[in-house]
C-alpha cells in the first residue's frame, strides 16, 4: 500500500478491498467482519441498546488517547450508561486524501486495542475517502450494540429527590488535555485525558445495585451540562456541592490559566451515578475497586426544591445557579 | 435558530438541545429517540442485521435524491440485502459551521421521509459542528438494524454453478446523475439517481423464495465490481450477456460522451438476486410487480469454469473479462 492515503482507497473497487484486508480485517480480526458482506449477522437476544457517535477530535493525538480509541470509548460507555453490556461495534471512517498511512494504522491499531481491552468486536464497516481539503484529516464514526442486562434501565428521568449523586472520578482532564494540545500549551504537570472504558465497572456496578436511577457521561458540555439534562429529565433539582467536587491540582491550575471552567470540560472515562442514597456507600466501594473509579465519591443530592436547576453550593455555603452550557466553548473536543 | 448552522449547535449544550428539539425530534418524530437518553432501547429478537455507512456525496442535492434521502436508502438496502426487515437507524451528523440552516432542514426532512417510507425509524444520533472548512459542508453516518427473516442468509459466497443472475432494473442512474450534476452538464434526456428504498420489495422475495442464494446492491465500484466480490466470494465463475444488461440510452449515451462504462457506475436503488436457474422466473414475477423492479431482467450465470472470474459475453458471441474497478473512478458518489 501507498504511504499516504489514497482516493482509490475508498473507491469500492481493488484497492479499497486491499486497505480493508490489510489493515482492518488484520487489526478488527474477528469472523462476521471477515465475512466482509455489506451487513453483519449479529447473534442478540432480548432488549438491544445502541449508540451512535462520531468523532472529529482534533488533534487526532493527544496525551492519554487518540481518535481510534476515543471512537471506541466514547461509544462503548454510551451503550454501558443503559446498564447494558456494549458487545459490538460498527466503524465508519471518513478519511481525507493523503493522510499518512502510519496515521491510519496507528489510529486503527489503538480501536483494536480498545475494542479488545473493552470485550467488543468491530462487525462491520465503511470506509470514505474524500479529496484534499473536504475534510479535516479523519473522522470516524462508531455505533455501539450491547445487551441490556438491568430493567428498567437506567434513565436520566428517574433521577428522585434524596437520591444520592456520585461521580467516578476527577472532572475535566479530557478537556483539558486536549485543549493544551491544540494550543501546544505545556502545564508543569502535564494532564492526560481520561480516556477510557468504563463497561466493566458499570457491569459489576448494576450487577450489584440494580436499583441504580441514573448512569450518564458527562462528555461534551462537562459535569454542569449533563446534570442540568438530567434536573430537565427528572423534573428534579440537583445540589452540587463544590467543597468535594474532585478536581485534579494540575486541571484547577490549567483551567485558570485559560480561563476555562472544568465543569463544562468534557470526560471521557468518566460517569455520574445517581441511586437512592442508602445505596451510595456500597455503590462507592464497587467503583473505588476499580482503578477506574478510584477517585470517585458522592458531589450532591438530588432534592425537590429548584426543580430543573442544578444548585452549586460554594464552601462558604453560598449558593449559585450551575446552568447548562450555552454556546461552544471547545469544538472538536470529541 | 439562525439561518446558518453555528458551531455552538454542536456543543452538547444548550444550543445542541435547541437543534435537537426543534429540528431532529420534530422530523424524526419516534418515543425512543424522543427519550433523549445517550442510547436507545430497542426491542429486537432473534438474530440482527447490522450495517453502516458513511455518506460523503458531493453534491448535496441532486436530480432524484439528495445526501439525506441517500443516507436512509443506502443502509436499509444494505440491511434488506442480509434477507432482514430493517427497523432502526442510528444517524450521525457532521456539519460544517455556517452551513445554510435551510439545506440541513431539506436533508432532514428527506431523511424522514425516506425513513417513513422505508419503515425506519430513527432511534438515536449525534451532531457535531467542526469549524469552517474542516468538512465540506455535510457528511451522514447511518447504521441500520434489522431482524433477520430468512436463514441461512443470502450471502456472496452461496452463489453456486447453474443459478442465474438477476439484476432489479437499469444500471449506472445514480452515478451518471451525480457526475453530470457535478459536472454542470445537461444531457437530452435528464438521468435521475436511482436512489430508493428496496426493503419492502426484498422482503417480499425473500418470504416467497427463501431459497434466495446471494442479494447484493451494486453501488459504489458498480455491478462489474459488486459481481467480481460475489465471483471472489464463492470461488465460481460469473458470465454476463451484455445484449441483455439494462441500461438506458440516456446513460449510454452519457457514460459515452463522459469516457464512463456504466458498468462501474453506482446505483443506489437496484439490486443483484442469484438463485437456482429454476426460481428465475418466479423471482423476476415478483420483482416486476414492484415499480422498483420493473425493468428487472436476467443477465447471466453462475458458472463452475472461469472460477474468481466475470466474464462480458459480447453481443457477437466474443468473451471478455469484466475486472473490478482498480482505483476510483468517481470520489464522493455515495
Amino acid at each position: 500500500m501507498s504511504d499516504k492515503v489514497l482516493l482509490d482507497y475508498g473507491s469500492g473497487g481493488r484497492a479499497s478491498q486491499r486497505l480493508v484486508s490489510e489493515l482492518f480485517l488484520a487489526a478488527f480480526d474477528n469472523e462476521e467482519l471477515s465475512r466482509l458482506n455489506d451487513a453483519a449477522v449479529l447473534d442478540l437476544s432480548g432488549p438491544v441498546a445502541v449508540s451512535t457517535d462520531s468523532f472529529t477530535v482534533d488533534p487526532i493525538f493527544f496525551p492519554g488517547g487518540d481518535i481510534g480509541s476515543l471512537a471506541v470509548h466514547g461509544t462503548v460507555n454510551d451503550v454501558a450508561m443503559l446498564g447494558a453490556t456494549p458487545r459490538y461495534l460498527t466503524c465508519g471512517f471518513i478519511i481525507e486524501e493523503g493522510l499518512p498511512m502510519e496515521d491510519l494504522r496507528r489510529i486503527v491499531a489503538s480501536m483494536a486495542k480498545a475494542a479488545r481491552e473493552a470485550g467488543v468486536l468491530v462487525v462491520t464497516g465503511d470506509t470514505k475517502v474524500v479529496p484534499k481539503g473536504a475534510c479535516d484529516r479523519i473522522f470516524i464514526n462508531t455505533t455501539g450494540i450491547g445487551e441490556i442486562i438491568v430493567q428498567p434501565t437506567p434513565s436520566a428521568e428517574r433521577a428522585a429527590p434524596g437520591d444520592a449523586v456520585l461521580v467516578s472520578g476527577n472532572m475535566g482532564d479530557h478537556g483539558l488535555a486536549i485543549l493544551s494540545k491544540r494550543q501546544g500549551l505545556s502545564f508543569e504537570a502535564p494532564v492526560e485525558s481520561d480516556s477510557a472504558a468504563l463497561n466493566h465497572l458499570i457491569v459489576s456496578l448494576v450487577q450489584s445495585l440494580p436499583q441504580v436511577h441514573v448512569l450518564r457521561d458527562p462528555t461534551r458540555g462537562g459535569l454542569a451540562t449533563t446534570l442540568n439534562e438530567i434536573a430537565a429529565s427528572s423534573g428534579t433539582g440537583i445540589l452540587v456541592r463544590e467543597s468535594v467536587l474532585p478536581i485534579t491540582d494540575a486541571v484547577r491550575s490549567g483551567c485558570s490559566f485559560l480561563g476555562l471552567d472544568p465543569l463544562y470540560l468534557a470526560n471521557e472515562g468518566k460517569f455520574i451515578c445517581i441511586l437512592p442514597q442508602e445505596l451510595a456507600e456500597k455503590a462507592l466501594r464497587i467503583m473505588r475497586a476499580d482503578p477506574l473509579g478510584r477517585d470517585a465519591c458522592q458531589i450532591g443530592v438530588v432534592t425537590e426544591e429548584n426543580p430543573k436547576k442544578v444548585i452549586l453550593e460554594t464552601p462558604i455555603g453560598g449558593k449559585r445557579l450551575l446552568g447548562m452550557l450555552e454556546g461552544e466553548q471547545l469544538p472538536r473536543i470529541c
